[in-house]
């Protein structure tokens, strides 16, 4: 039988130097475990815009489509700002996301305990965090029509659809209750339904999917600016979140940057099955492509490892060897290997991103 | 000359009790400095429904209309969470701020002194914040059209529209440029323009307004996911931050409650000048109607307050009578005097609404 595939896309800033330190555990997992894959490498976003004048090629979206998973590493950087909508980096990204229907994005957000102490809140509130925000990734205001730059009169008018299907939402939904099972059972639901006619049909749906399908789940549901402040308050009153597409960005990211563990953070985005039984998937850092301190070996690899390990788990159902990588992570934080940026203020030496890949293939 | 007028527009839950005190400091303000306000009182919200099955009728609109200021203090509940979506309590707030064109919501995050140990954050990331969110907030997804839910095939599907013209934008930007001038001169604008076309708008009119009448301000442009990240990690970067109705909803209620000082915090929404050059205005706190301690007498008076110290320096120019009140409040709350909500886990015994309000009377 072939092997599993993985299409690696290290994309810009950050990406490739980080995505280097994952091609070493796939490598140390060929070599110690048996374990192989087939892996090819393409481009997304920025560079491929320099090389093809397109953030994604209809070549590499039909690579990314065939893949038994896709690693992407991060898109965009200054250099790319004053693109047109159409061809920025970001695109790429998105015309993945869609095309694959990876409807499902998990973002875990998880406090090490290593690091509790970089958090900017207290460690009594973030220590032992561990939630995860399952946000919409297909549809909503990121996608819906009309949208655009408009004249009206002899002014300009902006335009974006937030558009929510029943299906859409009750999809998502499913996956956030499904996951709960697995976890602590409780899945707390995300809109703005008191000033927004697609975040009453969001509640319905998922409360309907929830009575019918998961009534053993515990389900709440909060508005939106609530729940960002919930997240500030006492984030350990959650387990599972769900919620659309543009809340899921900024809520996902407040949660992360609330954990202190910015670079250490993965996360899964989630399709329908293939026909071989395996979800389309995507994986990707939470953190973004950091083009202040790309190519200076300073980026921390962790959350592009973490990413590497969410696949193992969902795409491969390698779960034992998942749980590996995450262990060996949390053995080299544990021993006081530091990044530059998990540096505290009373300082100490920073490795680079090679030796905290090399320190995580010797924890393995 | 007649004097100023004030509607009061207690609403619901805790929104009647906060207002008391209120009430108590413009008694003050006739008895004691001989400033006299033409003050009346009327329903908005779930306390409106009841008696006239509408959150807001147009008798209370146009007196709405008429006011100086308008003195909100809290809408919704539990109780009308059935309710159609047009009768919402929320739609009677909605309707004051879109009638009356309240585009600029100034919402302060300001860390008391008193209370910074109080935040989830650590000391050091909040002690001394003080920044101001301008919120638009009679545009946007809030007010856009088409909206509702729709049958398409055999599913619902929900609808809202983000819409934001070129005017709209410019007079909320205006707005923050005018206050950055008399703060720290500093401004930083958010919105999803790397994913929303209504924010390449938002971005660049942003930045006309802001190249062509204050060049002298400085201006940076955040994208709104990572700029709910900083505001949890290091609010002190920001001095003014505008953004739009939705996004401004959620990035000042993590602000809010970042600086632990949720039931301290007021707002102001202000409009065009009117004929006598005062802005429209509408003053209310940050917090909602807080419906499980409604009419027990424990509810924090202190954002009500100080959002009628915004109304003494916004719309009657006492500037210095606004500096008073907010003084009072600042030597209340060094006293140690503190209302249930601001009791930390040491304990102690908290005062009443009533209680705070007559303590600020007599710091006043
Ligand atoms: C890069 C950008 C298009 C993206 C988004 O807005 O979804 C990012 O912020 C994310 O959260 O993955
Ligand atoms: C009550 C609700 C309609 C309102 C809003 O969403 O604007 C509130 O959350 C606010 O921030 O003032």
């Amino acid at each position: 039988m072939a092997n599993p595939s993985i299409l690696i896309l290290a994309g810009d800033g950050i990406g490739p130097e980080v995505m280097a330190e994952v091609k070493k555990i796939i490598g140390w997992m060929g070599d110690k475990r048996g374990i192989h894959f087939d892996v090819s490498e393409d481009l997304v976003g920025g560079c491929a815009y320099d090389a093809h004048g397109t953030p994604l090629t209809d070549a590499t979206m039909a690579r990314a489509q065939a893949a038994d998973a896709v690693l992407l590493g991060a898109v965009g950087g200054p250099k790319y700002d004053k693109l047109d909508f159409s061809v920025k980096p970001e695109r790429g990204l998105l015309r993945l996301r869609k095309e694959m229907d990876l409807y499902s994005n998990l973002r875990p957000a998880q406090c090490f305990d290593a690091l509790a102490d970089f958090s900017s809140l207290k460690r009594e509130v973030v220590a032992g965090l561990d939630i995860v925000i399952v946000r919409e990734l297909t549809s909503g205001v990121y996608f819906g029509e009309p949208r655009g730059i408009f004249k009206e009169g002899n002014e300009r008018v902006g335009i974006n659809t937030q558009r929510y299907t029943e299906s859409e939402i009750a999809r998502v939904a499913r996956s956030a209750f499904e996951l709960a099972r697995k976890r602590n059972n409780k899945v707390c639901s995300m809109e703005k339904a008191n000033v927004m006619e697609s975040g009453i049909l969001w509640r319905d749906v998922v409360t309907e999917v929830h009575d019918r399908e998961y009534p053993d789940v515990e389900l709440s549901h909060m508005y939106a600016d609530a729940g960002a402040m919930q997240l500030c308050r006492w984030p350990k009153q959650f387990d599972v979140i769900v919620t659309d597409n543009l809340f899921g960005d900024l809520l996902s990211d407040a949660a992360a940057m609330l954990t202190g563990s910015l670079g250490m953070l993965p996360s899964a985005s989630l399709g329908a099955p293939m026909a071989n039984g395996r979800p389309k998937a995507l994986y990707e850092p939470v953190h973004g492509s950091a083009p202040d301190i790309a190519g200076q070996g300073k980026a921390n690899p962790i959350a592009c490892i973490l990413s590497f390990a969410m696949a193992l788990r969902y795409s491969f159902d390698l779960g034992e060897e998942a749980t590996r990588v995450e262990k060996a992570v949390e053995k080299v934080l544990a021993d006081g290997v530091r990044t530059a940026d998990l540096m505290g203020p009373e300082g100490g030496s920073p490795v680079s991103t090679g030796q905290m890949g090399d320190a995580i293939i010797s924890a393995l």
